[in-house]
């Protein structure tokens, strides 16, 4: 990397810099695994990829062979991207714009075989949260079961039997047009089964989303699909662990986390936390992350005693996967558009789950009575004095 | 690294490869800050860890100022380090040739004024839970209050005016002859001041730990010492978030993860645990794990299919120390006796609370009744069908 520049990628950063045995060490230590198992990729995607200025990686995720349950092979496939068009637009045109550019990467995907799909939290607006402005970025919010965001993908859906998640501003217009933000789960053919609402609404820098809404109303689904039992664990919820356990304890076999979040503040934090949730409850996790520098017509203040500016600092992509036993693949672009593929045998949560014990070890009857009683008002904590 | 040798360190391969601008990026991304904030060590402790054999490395945890709190600036020392002798000799000469070798580690630490120091899970004895045999290992139990090993730091607690943390095997004659495994805390006054025990017990490759032991009895308590509120997460318990929430919860500022695993089960896990448990509960977290490969005099099996052998494989030390803000420091070796050091401003954890308010948004109560329910052997997963 020249100085000055922004850096592309974090995983090329040490890929460039090591070879043979050290690489080896590295990837064996960092990734959980020395090679990564890369996929090809079809050369008429990877020709539509150029084209588009985005980035396809695919990576295998194998499990053992048993004689009792045939290999479970599901293909995710999961999103990075930028807005496409300037934040002064009308909405309607700034939605269109992002349709139209992530049009051809749902295609890609579709091409490649993915079955299930995730996108960006907030995927078809700006992430105009930052401003505290309801005008006139809540305009935004669309019906879940009918929105255009929800329209545009039902059709994409059918066309490459694929399900959809499409984490949405929900207007709820049955419960006092009450916004939300929530992820919707599109099948394979085109059909809304099911939503879910973000349990944890952040109060940190530029992320002042509880003034546009409140934490979830719809407690931890999982949604058995056609392939695989699937959740969606939206954004700040990652740094709850008690959030990803819960949709565990409730089956899920891969977990999505759409996000949003930004270099200054979550950077060092972001390779932890999805991947330690799959570490922890024997399932895979897709950490996917929005890109670029958003700016917007108003200027706006951090709550951190600097000027007023009207730019939400970088969205650092680095989207990634990891398996249930914690291996990994590398990150996408910190800074371009991009579809990450992993093929991966869902077998591998119970062989973990059987290696690991986590489920058996971890004593739930114990910590539900704990965090009962921690959770009530005149709790006394468990001091020894020092003396 | 030439083909064929055992890596010296993760940190090393990665900053011996990397410089400038890439370095710091590296450094950035990776450990959460662009400088290590690298603390002096005394010429005098340099020189007796080359003359012993091991390293010492001290970092800076810096917090900002604030009106209505002084800063509360604590030194906090881990120490790994490799048995001393052969396996097969009697269990008084293994246990004192530990001692022998782990006394210029602490004297270091005692001369660098560390206030708060933590051994090795089980560091008195080698990790002969693979073997399942009773004896002649049962015989390095000894009383949490009375025992040679209490006896030993006791008097280094005093001299040095140093809390220490004394991960043992534990006989309790008052309740039935029962082995435990447990930290014991010793104040700087030499007074034990209580103990803990591992909450949770694995059954997993060749931690057959369950053959000698059950799941504590002790709860998670913190321990309010003169220099800081801590407590102490043992070993297999790192890989559950509840075992951490409850001693955060409890008011842990640090929390020590005495630690003994082995590089084929848990490398690539090892930087992601315990540094999660940081970000998630806004606390010190020390990561310490035992260094060396261990020869029993009677083969045993792993369980994985394998020809019975004698070793226990590689235990790759890499100890590290994580603030509440999720940076961190480099790791020690992965096969050298370190000595790691962290000055930290215990200041940082509720400033990292107010800035992120984790606590505020985790729904504890909400949570509190989820898990209550999820316990219970009726309990009906969340699944929304995909059909």
């Amino acid at each position: 990397m020249a100085a000055g520049l922004q850096l592309e990628s974090f995983d090329k950063l040490v890929s460039d810099a090591l070879s043979g045995a050290d690489l080896d060490e590295f990837n064996r230590i960092y990734y959980g695994r020395t090679s990564h198992h890369e996929l090809e990729v079809k050369a008429a995607n990877l020709e539509q990829a150029q084209k588009n200025n985005f980035d396809i990686e695919a990576y295998d995720f194998p499990a053992q062979e048993e004689d009792t349950r045939s290999p479970r092979i599901v293909k995710i496939g999961i999103i990075q991207h930028c807005i496409a068009t300037s934040t002064s637009k009308p909405i309607q045109a700034q939605r269109q714009a992002i349709f139209d550019k992530i049009l051809p990467i749902i295609e890609c995907a579709g091409n490649e075989g993915v079955n299930v799909l995730c996108l960006i939290e907030a995927w078809s607006m700006p992430f105009a949260f930052c401003t505290r402005e309801k005008a006139p970025w809540c305009q935004f919010a669309e019906c879940a079961e009918t929105g255009p965001s929800v329209q545009f993908l039902q059709n994409l859906a059918i066309k490459y039997n694929m399900v959809i998640i499409s984490p949405i501003l929900e207007r709820d217009e049955t419960h006092g047009d009450t916004i939300w933000n929530t992820a919707v789960v599109i099948n394979e053919c085109g059909k809304i089964i099911g939503k879910h609402r973000k349990n944890h609404i952040p109060r940190v820098g530029d992320f002042n989303e509880s003034t546009y809404y409140f934490e979830g109303n719809t407690g931890h689904p999982v949604f058995d699909t056609k392939y695989g039992k699937i959740a969606i664990n939206i954004c700040y919820g990652r740094h709850h662990p008690q959030n990803w356990l819960m949709f565990g304890i409730n089956g899920a076999e891969i977990v999505f986390n759409p996000s949003a979040t930004v270099g200054g503040l979550s950077e060092h934090l972001w390779s932890i936390e999805a991947r330690n949730a799959a570490i922890a409850n024997s399932f895979f996790t897709c950490a996917i992350n929005r890109v670029g520098r958003e700016e917007f017509p108003n200027e706006f203040t951090s709550g951190d005693g600097k000027p007023a500016h009207k730019d939400f600092g970088h969205f650092f992509g680095s989207s990634y996967i990891t398996a249930p036993d914690g291996s990994r693949t590398p990150g996408l672009s910190r800074i371009k558009d991009g579809l990450l593929i992993a093929q991966v045998d869902l077998n591998l949560c119970r062989q973990v789950k059987d290696k690991w014990g986590f489920r058996m070890t971890q004593r739930l009857d114990y910590y539900a009575g704990l965090i009962k009683k921690a959770a009530e008002i005149d709790y006394k904590p468990q001091v020894v004095s020092g003396n």
